[in-house]
């Protein structure tokens, strides 16, 4: 069937979408979501149809930016289309919702049709649900991660010894990160680090990051970084390392599910060729990983899998049962973490986490008293000074101080009903305050902590206090805050936590972040 | 946010969608697949994001046209978008997703949003998955069925015994439905009969049927043919039964899984107000339900089913090793159907699972003797005289006769190669040539066997004939066949079926028609 091509300039997510009457549709014998092959001139793509009776008459046919830039197609030109099969990675996906593992093979041609936009949402999310449903076992998700690096770009370093940290995230105000760069690369190590932004959270490595530098770096930027510094921390978004693990996250995201943990963080790690790789693996009742047992399962499969992709895992189990240091919010965490770098003052909880994982990673690459080695390049200052090289090799001012960092200039303080001891925070609504605020989208925005578990409280103290960079958004904050409290101040824990009178669903507290 | 409408007449398949501008989706906090609240002199409507980096600019939004004609929108006005927590639904689906079964009440809001067009591809994807991977238990799928009835139309019938029937699908030229309504109604009961179209099938019931009668009814008119002829024969699409199922199937068939088939069968049986109702589940190694014991656990399904929607339901375990009859195709099947109620030419075994399926109905309706009552409607032309009314009150040629059915011009003769018993018959690939050959939408295409499995065949004989409307059609038949033999002629069956040396994938050959 030749048919005429109408530009719709929509971008339809990677995917190659053609959209035809209806009636052209049922004479070619296709219904919505079929296939159909499309070739003008020796080029040729296949695509899913989507049908409409009232945006195009017969014998036209929508195209999306995909389809246009593939086939490079322009407005009225005549194209052919015919039926065509679906890809046979299709099959593979109905083989797996019928309950059967998928090959290596098989998981390698699903991951190719997917970054090639060859697969419709509908089939991109039985996919995501059935491993939702039936978990990857450890083949498939080593198979996964392999296929995910060979579909994207690779680092290529001249380098001795790569190491590399994850954490699987949930803790608000984990800027854990930003200290363990500067002190593994101080010590000799390189260290690739590629972050993530805010889905979920209140903020990413990579928007702290980018407060004091850019992160958006290509792959070669990033490589040019490395050679010079030892470390980078970069926006991995832009990296198209995995790029498979994009498309994914947009359908685990509506569905509040995370099925492709593992081979999202692994197939990063080995696409910048990690050598010696900690996880992080934050644990508490308001994170993702609950208990000690579910962790423990957790790291034993990180470090499995990290096996089979021939690098070497340890796993730290971290207590996640409030945020790390006291400020959440990205331009609120920088400035917490320069503040720990230059030593002008030292979080405790914050320093520990760091100096304990930038240990493991020294130990794993052989050298001894990693953890006294991680705190002495804090304390000596040798950690600040690899940081401002970063800062300056990736773009930023290296002269940057704590008190430079803008933060938001609206503020709201919340204090202390009653006296007591800090009891409990509640860390998702936490999370949803300083989302409410700005965060991560306005860099100023964000909560102080000003009291952390186990302090004594006096009535009238400040418990934190909000930041905005928008009088509109800290509003809403007030109003959401009057509603329930997001502390509890006391004497002892009250023991009961909420009486169940009717069914009423909570609202949803997911984090994807990882 | 204030943004600018822009229409973009985009049928989103009874979703509603809006394209928004990254940056102005970014600015207001949201995602693809984000809910946002439009709002427009008082009328409010939430829709699903999709964004766009270059179909519009920043200030304006692309709207669909469902959400035009809900909001009665106009292009370049101004409409408020505003950020919106996703639908109480969306956490029912996400709290099955985590292996939690769905109450009633849940399972209502579910298909209320549904039918309003609130869940997203992605949403409603993941939950046709979860039911795929954990089946309905029976509770869900009466609440499902009950929902489906309740949010679509029903049918007021002023009848005394209302009956009805349901073949679960798999069986080419099945055109049991042709004979069973007029006899049934002959005897004096009312079977207010709806039936699909093709899917996936060479042939719906509608499909046959319209060949001698229009199908696409309203339930109005639906109802006066009724009230006269205490029979129909109309296509249920267009009657809003259970509209729920018809956005189910768009997921189900890109995925070729059928996990609705109770609740999208027995939904609309109750919702045109049958109290006893047969369903026929054709059983054999190349249709849906491959064993008896499988059947018979369909059937107790049904028929506990049933109990709870207060219809009273038998099963009929059928034959299905090959196709009904010899015609396969719309005209063909309307054809051979009239020829036996006009007892020109009686098939033996279309007549018999006729009068055993319509027996059971008379029985169930307190009628002795139910299967020779019928059969004697049949010879004695009551079932003919009864369906040239129906015929007449649908707005058909009563007069019609089985000659006077065109079929495809273009024939292709399929001759035995050798001496032998006609042993096996591949029917799905009968269906493939069938549809090949232009079936269902060229009515006069299909395939006419001549020969029956046991049957003798001399070599030379014709063992099926080809039909179709278009001469190209006719060639790709022509090709397929050459490829690989449909029908087997030997003296003993072949003991080995396929040597499998290394893995190919067989081609889908899915039956979603039910």
């Amino acid at each position: 069937m030749k048919l005429k091509v109408r530009l719709t300039h929509l971008d339809a997510g990677g995917k190659l979408l053609v959209i035809m009457n209806a009636e052209d549709a049922e004479e070619l014998g296709v219904r919505s979501l079929s296939r159909v092959m499309l070739r003008k001139n020796g080029l040729e793509a296949i695509a899913i149809v989507n049908t409409t009776t009232r945006m195009f008459h017969r014998g036209s046919v929508g195209v999306c930016l995909e389809v246009q830039q593939r086939l490079q197609l322009c407005e009225g030109e005549m194209i052919d289309v015919e039926l065509s099969n679906p890809p046979n990675s299709l099959n593979h996906i109905k083989k797996r919702l019928k309950g059967r593992k998928l090959t290596h093979a098989e998981i390698k041609e699903i991951i190719r049709d997917v970054v090639n936009g060859l697969l419709s949402d509908v089939e991109l999310t039985s996919f995501v649900t059935s491993i939702q449903h039936f978990a990857l076992d450890m083949d498939e998700a080593t198979s996964l991660s392999i296929a995910m690096v060979e579909s994207g770009k690779t680092l290529q370093l001249d380098k001795k010894i790569i190491v590399d940290k994850h954490s699987i995230g949930g803790v608000p105000g984990d800027k854990t990160t930003l200290l363990v760069v500067p002190i593994v690369a101080s010590c000799g190590l390189t260290i690739p680090k590629c972050s993530s932004r805010a889905i979920t959270s209140a903020a990413g490595t990579a928007d702290r990051a980018e407060v004091y530098m850019p992160v958006n770096l290509s792959l070669e930027e990033m490589r040019r970084v490395l050679e010079k510094a030892d470390g980078c921390i970069v926006w991995g978004g832009a990296l198209h390392l995995a790029p498979a693990d994009d498309i994914f996250v947009n359908i685990e995201f509506p569905l509040s599910i995370d099925p492709l943990l593992l081979p999202s963080i692994m197939s990063k790690k080995k696409a910048v060729g990690s050598k010696f790789v900690v996880i992080d693996i934050p644990t508490g009742a308001e994170v993702k990983v609950k208990t000690m047992v579910e962790a423990q399962l957790l790291a034993q499969d990180f470090i499995e899998i990290g096996r089979r992709l021939e690098m070497n895992v340890q796993c730290a189990i971290t207590y996640g049962g409030q945020p790390v240091g006291h400020a959440i919010g990205p331009a609120l965490e920088a400035r917490e973490a320069l503040e720990n770098l230059t030593n002008m003052r030292l979080h405790r909880d914050l320093v520990d986490k760091a100096t304990d994982i930038a240990g493991m990673l020294l130990e794993m690459a052989g050298i001894q008293d990693g953890e006294a080695k991680a705190m002495y390049a804090l304390k000596s200052g040798r950690a600040e000074r690899k940081m401002r090289e970063i800062i300056a090799e990736q773009g930023g001012n290296p002269d940057i101080n704590p008190e430079d960092i803008p933060v938001g200039q609206y503020t709201l303080d919340i204090e202390a009903e009653h006296h007591g001891i800090l009891l409990w925070i509640d860390m998702p609504r936490l999370v949803e305050i300083a989302r409410l605020a700005g965060s991560p989208k306005d860099k100023g925005a964000g909560v102080l902590l000003h009291k952390k578990l186990g302090e004594k409280v006096s009535k009238g103290d400040k418990l934190f206090t909000v930041y905005s960079e928008k009088a509109g958004k800290l509003e809403s904050v007030y109003s959401s805050l009057k509603d329930s409290p997001i502390m509890l101040v006391g004497h002892s824990m009250e023991m009961t936590l909420s009486c169940v009178k009717d069914y009423k669903p909570q609202p949803d507290r997911f984090m994807l972040d990882r």
